[in-house]
């Protein structure tokens, strides 16, 4: 699953190469990305918070689309909203690792994807540098049938 | 200006060069950034929510980097915490625009800053496209004496 989500990635979010994205875990359990500090440091040399905001957002839609992906009719997955804190600077490679959500809450986001073709559901994802946390995000993620 | 910060984003903050982004107004009234929708599309060619979080992320950040560009010694900035709400998919080149501070907010954050050495501000930033709003950014920065 892994090699099929970087080839989608690669092909239909080109940004994720400039920002040199690796899948390294993508199941339904566990999403796991990695990038680089060069492509995506500020001006201090640290992790722009413009990129930390757009791997944590990948990670959420990520799951999603890993966790759907063998339904007959794949959904359309967009972003609603999102918030994210800066905890601490990023100052190597980092990560963004799902929160994976409650069975109850799956459940029910796909009992709503089913009966009503559409679906949403609020996802955490943590932004992790050399094993400490760097950023939390929190984002509102819709599937609609395609 | 806009040349001064054109250049200061390509040698510091490499991921803007990968984005396209152009610096079209930088002034301490006025922020507009503009990117063309190519490198920054999803796998629905529409706007890559990541790339409209970085854009608005950095019109954000741009403002308080000229409006304090002249002091004597100019700040660190960095950017604590902030929330979008995506609420038009963007179709086409998009732009991020500053919405001003008030006179007081402005007055209270460089008083701050002259005598603690740190001040935050919350800034907002709306993304357009076509002449259309399409996201919505709130974002608290923080400026350090450096």
């Amino acid at each position: 699953m892994e090699t099929a989500l970087q080839t989608y990635l690669a092909e239909n979010i080109p940004i994720t190469t400039a920002m040199g994205i690796k899948v390294v875990i993508a199941s339904p359990a566990r999403v796991l990305l990695e990038c680089p500090l060069e492509p995506n440091r500020n001006h201090r040399g640290t992790g722009f918070g413009g990129s930390i905001a757009s791997i944590a957002t990948l990670a959420g839609w990520a799951w999603i689309w890993v966790m759907m992906r063998e339904r007959t009719v794949p959904p359309n997955i967009v972003i609603s909203k999102s918030s994210i804190e800066y905890t601490h600077p990023v100052q190597a490679s980092f990560s963004a690792e799902l929160r994976p959500p409650s069975d109850a809450q799956i459940r029910s986001f796909i009992d709503s994807f089913d009966r009503r073709g559409s679906a949403r559901i609020e996802l955490k994802v943590d932004v992790l540098c050399q094993g400490e946390e760097a950023a939390l995000f929190t984002g509102v993620f819709v599937a609609v049938k395609s």
